[in-house]
């Protein structure tokens, strides 16, 4: 166990008793964790080594999980991981990406020596790290365990913060002010794009002066000029910025793996007008919406709101307007449980955070303005004070 | 289509001639690709969307690959790939992370309007990108359709590089020099860790002064002290080097999400008895079994010859010494296909590229000193020129 702990023993304790208490609801005796960032929640471990198989196994029988991954990275377990070093269980390196045998077939002998093989089993099997290999192999393994589905069960409750959780976001916060500055400070028309990547990059990990950033579970989203009219592409390694160019900026700045995700958009020269409408309408309705936002009301809600504030403005947005998010590795900050959109009823409570994040994307550019959000006890706050407009710069 | 891809068209052609050639050969009909740097491979697709749901379908009996994707991502499809507009497939929203219904049916929908579901259809079934959910709901819903296993099919065709990706190898490569430049150069007693991590972050994206780099698919791996003991973490956010520190760095440059990838240490002070013999021992081995690699030996070859040079050294390494690398998104840069290790028949031929990784983690410390290589037509030639030995500072 490390001497220092990101939390307490006891906080990592209550994660997993909160596990169990779902799995209980469920009629499931065992869970098989292989969400990176489910791991880490639950155990403390944070390595990049989710490149290979690795996971975390809660049974409801046994008071603490136990961690397997591959024999090299075990030392990283014991390093990071709160467990003592009997639950971290390292598997040799002829079962990495073989193709004879299958690492589902080392997690298999282990559970039958444990006498855990016939039991009812979760799997994240909607998850990115439970592939469907794994789940053939573990079939056919175990047959007498009845695998079911635990897809986001974990996930769900990461949904609600605790305090030193929101104080770890809200470090992430202050992280991506000074990332968000930096990005609308340096794009300029003749400045090559890659610089304002490169100097993104390096905001986000040299932190403030108090204390340090880590990688963010998605890299700076930041097209220009017509790669604004989709969702996720980034800057051009060989473009410099020209006149008339929109920016979108969607950069996060993460806290051990906690993360505060922002949008914003930056012209540069006269905006157009239909441009300026399109700014205007989403700020308008962006700010109307976050005094509506409050504990009690639905998810679905919050997207209504959105919709009828700006019915009369001209913009439709046909996607979801957020989600839930918080601590991740790649390749998403987002927590997969609550969507701001018609049909998620997830009722908001204390401590759960979400970014707001309404992104317009039309046929030749984009705008895009988000917040993350805390739900308070009597209504929102934001993480981050950022002006929220379209950025117009006119050269230097 | 995009004014300048990144290939010719021809090229990605010829991708797609050789991958239905493998197809044919499995007698496989079709193939779900879902593997982003498949995706990019095959189509030129590039974007940070892969946290939802996408692919690309390549049928023996369609001149072209078709693109799905998340609607938002649709004209980030038609800005990136060198695919006719009429291949791109943007899905409604609501099969986003949805808890009602998947976008593996919206996919058995696309096929049964095509004729297509009656197929052999593989699937990258041990892949990080092909779930236990989405393979139970393509078994559901093309009940006519025969599941197969496609996994790493373009992998394979991947390990071979042309002319075209070697050069952005090259380039990747003087990336990456002046990555490990700047992390030697700024480590020193005093230094905060988070401070060289952001100068390595900002050179991986910054390239050179010609060209610009990508987010590589792994990020910067570089503990410190007893963190080196274990194969993947990274740096501590909130520590400042140390006198005896021993600091592992293994980073990349990325072109194109072309990688290098190269392992170096360095100590700061007078580095004890046994690290200088460890690597004294592994710089010895990884000297002379290069010298050995040619065409027509095998993976497994390469790692007797390792073990049969370095065995008077004391250094023992259970784990395999390298693998096959280039074109990737995260979570690795590895290729799945070629690995370094007993077992291993692959016959090395010109044009692949290797990631010779003799990584040593020992209790309280690692050594790593790496290189990545071509095999040409008569050995191989590293891409990168940079010393190999232990670096040993002595503060400023």
């Amino acid at each position: 166990m490390p001497e220092n702990l990101i939390f307490s023993k006891q906080e990592y304790q209550q994660r997993v008793r909160k596990t169990k208490e779902m799995m209980d609801k469920y009629g499931m005796e065992m869970l098989l964790v292989m969400d990176p960032a489910n791991m880490n929640y639950l155990t403390g471990y944070d390595g990049w080594s989710f490149y290979v198989h690795q996971g975390v196994i809660v049974s409801l029988n046994m008071e603490n999980p136990f961690w397997f991954g591959r024999e090299q990275d075990s030392n990283g377990a014991k390093l990071t991981c709160w467990l003592p070093d009997d639950c971290i269980y390292g598997y040799p390196d002829k079962y990495v990406q073989s193709r004879y045998t299958h690492t589902m077939c080392w997690v298999a002998d282990l559970l039958r020596e444990k006498g855990l093989d016939k039991r009812s089993f979760g799997v994240e099997m909607d998850g990115y790290w439970f592939n469907a290999r794994m789940y053939m192999t573990l079939s056919t393994e175990l047959p007498h365990a009845t695998l079911m589905d635990g897809t986001n069960l974990v996930n769900w409750i990461r949904a609600v913060k605790s305090t030193a959780e929101i104080e770890y976001m809200r470090q992430a916060s202050q992280i991506c002010q000074s990332v968000m500055q930096t990005a609308v400070d340096e794009i300029d028309v003749g400045v090559w794009e890659k610089d304002v990547a490169a100097k993104v990059s390096a905001a986000q990990i040299a932190g403030t002066d108090e204390f340090g950033g880590s990688s963010p579970a998605i890299f700076p989203i930041m097209p220009s000029a017509e790669r604004t009219s989709t969702a996720h592409l980034t800057f051009d390694p060989d473009r410099q910025y020209q006149e008339n160019d929109v920016v979108l900026l969607e950069l996060s700045g993460a806290r051990y793996h906690y993360h505060a995700p922002l949008a914003r958009t930056v012209y540069l020269g006269d905006p157009p007008e239909d441009l300026r409408k399109t700014a205007d309408g989403v700020v308008k309705g962006l700010q109307e919406t976050l005094t509506f936002i409050q504990p009690g009301i639905t998810a679905e809600d919050v997207e209504e709101r959105w919709r009828e504030v700006i019915a009369h403005s001209g913009v439709v947005k046909p996607s979801r307007v957020g989600y839930s998010y918080g601590l991740n590795y790649v390749p998403d900050w987002g927590e997969h449980t609550i969507s701001l959109r018609p049909g998620d009823k997830t009722i908001l409570k204390q401590g759960m955070t979400i970014h707001f994040m309404p992104g317009i994307w039309l046929e030749t550019y984009g705008f895009e303005c988000s917040e993350p959000l805390l739900v308070t006890k009597g209504g929102c706050e934001k993480f981050i004070e950022f002006p929220q407009k379209l950025f117009i710069k006119h050269g230097r």
